[in-house]
């Protein structure tokens, strides 16, 4: 049984794995780099709300959530998911948006927006409609791929 | 006869001053903090590139060019214009706007794409849209007006 939590000090380790596999993969993140486990713990202390996806005490996966935007577009939160490439299809996936959506509401963000999906991310895409997220267009060759091709990307939005 | 030219550091109390015009204003810019000089110098500098509006040597408006995102992202470029109340109407706008998509080319972005122009701000859309910008959806309740109300912002693209 997934449950989410925030994340503690002591889950920055797998976080950080975690968030590496997917910048490794180069086909999700706009993020090149990987991160140190200090870069990850400043990285993740940066943001405005970490989730962790947590199942019999092992990390599954995380969120961030941050502003999209500052002043005026502030209350616009934007965040990422990761899940371990070995938890996928137990509904981590899932379960993180669910609670970042639940979260930007409690810190007073009035819009979640995804700034660069990308088009070929066919299981993010249906889960982001599923929960009610609205595309906004596609944006042609918005995202470099590991093989220097471009991708689309599909923004989204969700009102919370 | 408008001209756009690269900044130099003589026009950036002109600028400062224009850009602090729209901060003030409220209803277009996401910054609701007006620049002070030495601000402004170091905010110009920090972008990939400024252009300014002049005429018979007095600037009109200017516009700053940055990269939208990082990484797989870092190709799109981002772009924010302004314009001196005092010399709307003579075209400075779309000539801005010409020259960053044609500066933005130069320093190799292959996309421009603007995350909030204010769904009321029929002049820029127009502009925009005859320029051949294609309009992104619509998020609702994007931008915080002055009187605290929200109102709907549009985003753009435009391949490069």
């Amino acid at each position: 049984m997934v449950e989410v939590r925030p994340y503690v000090y002591d889950d920055v380790a797998a976080m950080v794995e975690i968030w590496n596999e997917v910048v490794r993969d180069g086909i999700a993140f706009p993020q090149e780099n990987e991160l140190s486990l200090e870069e990850g713990a400043e990285f993740f202390a940066a943001q405005t709300h970490c989730g962790v996806a947590v199942e019999d005490g092992a990390v599954l996966g995380l969120y961030i959530l941050h502003p999209n935007n500052i002043g005026r577009c502030g209350h616009i939160a934007n965040a990422s998911y990761a899940v371990s490439s070995a938890a996928r299809g137990r509904g981590a996936g899932r379960a993180l948006v669910v609670d970042s959506l639940e979260q930007g509401r409690a810190y007073g963000f009035r819009v979640m927006q995804f700034n660069a999906v990308v088009a070929t991310n066919a299981g993010a895409r249906h889960l982001y409609e599923k929960l009610g997220f609205v595309q906004l267009g596609t944006i042609p060759g918005g995202f470099r791929m590991p093989d220097g091709t471009y991708a689309d990307i599909c923004p989204y939005y969700h009102e919370l």
